[in-house]
C-alpha cells in the first residue's frame, strides 16, 4: 500500500457528519477479528520506538540545550490521516458527497526522553512544547486551504494512543465538522442574547463560585466544568477573551504551560496515572476575531466507557459529580 | 446511598448538551483511582447474577413456553440513571441550567439462560425480544412526560457491558438530546429541499447500488452506511418509511428479528464474537408521524478506540472502508 496514496472524507448526508478513510491507517477486514479477542490487542513492538530512531524529515526542531540533543521535534504523521496533496473539491457520488483526504497530520515528539511523562516533564520543557504548538498551529493556519487545526494529546491504551514515547499530534482539516459549527452557533445566540462571550461568563461565575477551581494563575484558570461529560473532565481557558489559540502571548504560553503541567501533577498523583486526551479547542478560520468564540484546553480522563445510550443520545452519563471531582483533587 | 434518589440533568450551556448525574450511579472519587489500574478493572462476581437470582420487582414478563419457565422479563434499572419522580422541571443555578435526573431506566433480561448469546439464539426468541422491546416502547410512551425511549444493547467490556447475562436497556427521557435534534433539523432540511426522507432515498441508493448490503427480506434492509463511522457500523432500517419505533407492525417485527439475527451471527462468526452497542434510533415524542424522520437500528462494533481528535471535533477516522466490510461479511 503507498502510503501517500489520498484518502477520502466522505459525509454522512443524515447528520452531515464527515468521516475520514486514510489509505495509510487502513486495516484488512480479517485484521479485525484479531483485535476483537484481546490476547491479541496489544502486541507492541518494545525494541523499536520510531521517535527514538527517526527516519522522516523534521519539519521543526528546537534545538539543544544542556546535554539534550533536540527538545521537540515535529514531523509528518508515518500514518497520517489526511495529507495535503490535490485539492479539498468535493464530489457528488450518487446521493452522496466526498472529497479527497486532503489536510495535514503532524506528531510533536515532546522529548528525546523515551520514558518520559509530560505530568512529570521539567516546566521549562513544558514551556518549549507549548512553544512548539504555538509555532505548529501558526504555520498551519497559514496555509489557506487549512480551515481548522486541533492540536491534540492522546495517551494510554483507553485515550486511543499506540506509542508510549512522549508525543502530541496535530491535525489541520479543510473541513470545519458540524459538530464544531453547532457549538460555535450556540455560543453565537448566547452572544446575540446576552452580548457576552459564553466562556467569559462561565469563567466568571467559576471563580466567583470557586467550588469547581482546581487551579489558577495570572492569565490562566483551570476547573471542573459544571457540566462535565466525563469523571475529571478539566477546562484550562485563557481568562482574556481569545478566540483563536494562535493569539497567545508569550506570558499566557508560560501560565498555560504552569497550570497545564499543575493539573496533569494531579491526575498523575491522585488517580494513578489515568489514561486521559487532552485537545485545544480553538476557532475554525474566520472567527479568530470573533466575541463569542474562545479557545480552551479540554482535559478529558478516560476512566469510563462509552456505552450504547451515550452513543445515540449524546446524553453522557457521568458517574461523578464535578464538585467532588474539584474537591478530590484539591485535598 | 439511598438508591432512589433523584439525580439531576445539567446543562453544558456552551454546546447545549446535557448531562445526567445519577446518585446510585455514582462512585467516590478514590475509586477512579482503583479503576485506572487495569489489573482491577474488571472484579466480576462470577458466583451471582442479580438477573438469574431476581430480586426486582418484574414489569413485564414473557411467559413460560416448553421447558422454559420464562422468556423475557423487564425490570427497573437497579442503578437508574433517572427515576420516574417529581417532574422535570429547569430550574436555574447561576447562569446554568440544571433539572431532576427524572425518566425511566429498565432493563430487559433477554433469556433465562446466562450462558446464552443473543447471536445465537433461537430466531423464536429473537422475536419475543423485538415483542418486548414494542410492549415497553408503547408503555413508555404512554407517560406524557417521556419524550424520548431509547433501546439499546451493550454487548461486551469494551462496550460498556457490566453483566454478561445477555440484557438490553431501556431509557426515557424528558429532554430531546441536542445531538437528536441536530440530526433531526438535518433530515428536515433535506425534506424541504428534495421533498424526500433522506432515509428511504439512502435506502433506495443502497438496494440499487448494491455493494454495501448486507442482507435484505421484505421488508427490511441491513447494510452498511456509506461514511460508517466506526469498521463494521451496519444500519437495519425498515423499507417502509416510519418515523417511530412504536409503529412496527407484526410482520415487521419477524423481519426485524430475522434481520437482526443475519447480521449477528456475522458479526459474531467473522469478526470473532466482538463487543458492540446496538441502538433503536427513533423520533422523538411529537415527531413520530413527521416524513423526514425514520427509525432504524444502528449497530456500532467496538474494534477501535475513540480518541483526541474525533472527541474534539466529532469526524471519526474509520481504519476500514465500507465496501471491504460489506465484502467480508459477505465472502
Amino acid at each position: 500500500m503507498n502510503h501517500s496514496e489520498i484518502g477520502q472524507i466522505r459525509l454522512n448526508i443524515a447528520s452531515r457528519e464527515w468521516v475520514i478513510y486514510a489509505p495509510s491507517r487502513r486495516k484488512r477486514p480479517q485484521d479485525f477479528h484479531a483485535i476483537s479477542s484481546s490476547e491479541n490487542s496489544k502486541k507492541v513492538k518494545k525494541n523499536h520506538c520510531p521517535f527514538c530512531d527517526l527516519n522522516e524529515t523534521i519539519i521543526l526542531e528546537m534545538p539543544s540545550v544542556d546535554d539534550r540533543p533536540w527538545q521537540t521535534r515535529v514531523i509528518q504523521n508515518k500514518f497520517p490521516a489526511l495529507v495535503s496533496k490535490g485539492k479539498p473539491q468535493r464530489t457528488k457520488e450518487g446521493i452522496y458527497l466526498t472529497m479527497p483526504g486532503y489536510g495535514q497530520h503532524e506528531v510533536v515528539i515532546e522529548t528525546p526522553d523515551h520514558e518520559q511523562n509530560l505530568a512529570l516533564m521539567p516546566i521549562a520543557e513544558i514551556e518549549v512544547l507549548i512553544e512548539t504548538y504555538h509555532q505548529r498551529y501558526l504555520a498551519l493556519m497559514e496555509d489557506s486551504s487549512n480551515l481548522l487545526t486541533i492540536i491534540f494529546r492522546n495517551y494510554g491504551e483507553k485515550a486511543g494512543a499506540s506509542l508510549t514515547h512522549p508525543h502530541s499530534q496535530i491535525i489541520a482539516t479543510s473541513i470545519v465538522p458540524q459538530h464544531r459549527r453547532w457549538t460555535e452557533e450556540e455560543a453565537q445566540r448566547y452572544f446575540d442574547r446576552w452580548g457576552q462571550c459564553v466562556y467569559c461568563d462561565i469563567l466568571s461565575h467559576e471563580q466567583e463560585n470557586g467550588q469547581r477551581i482546581i487551579g489558577e494563575n495570572e492569565t490562566f484558570v483551570a476547573f471542573v466544568p459544571y457540566a462535565a461529560s466525563l469523571p475529571f473532565e478539566i477546562w484550562i481557558m485563557p481568562k482574556e477573551h481569545q478566540a483563536d489559540f494562535g493569539s497567545i502571548t508569550p506570558q499566557e504560553k508560560t501560565d498555560f504551560a504552569h497550570l497545564l503541567k499543575d493539573v496533569l501533577m494531579r491526575l498523575y498523583d491522585k488517580l494513578n496515572n489515568p489514561d486521559y486526551n487532552y485537545v485545544i479547542n480553538t476557532s475554525a478560520r474566520y472567527k479568530a476575531e470573533e466575541p463569542q468564540v474562545h479557545w480552551y484546553c479540554q482535559i478529558l480522563p478516560r476512566l469510563t466507557i462509552t456505552a450504547g445510550f451515550e452513543l445515540a443520545t449524546g446524553i453522557n452519563i457521568n458517574p461523578s459529580l464535578p464538585e467532588l471531582d474539584a474537591d478530590f483533587l484539591n485535598s
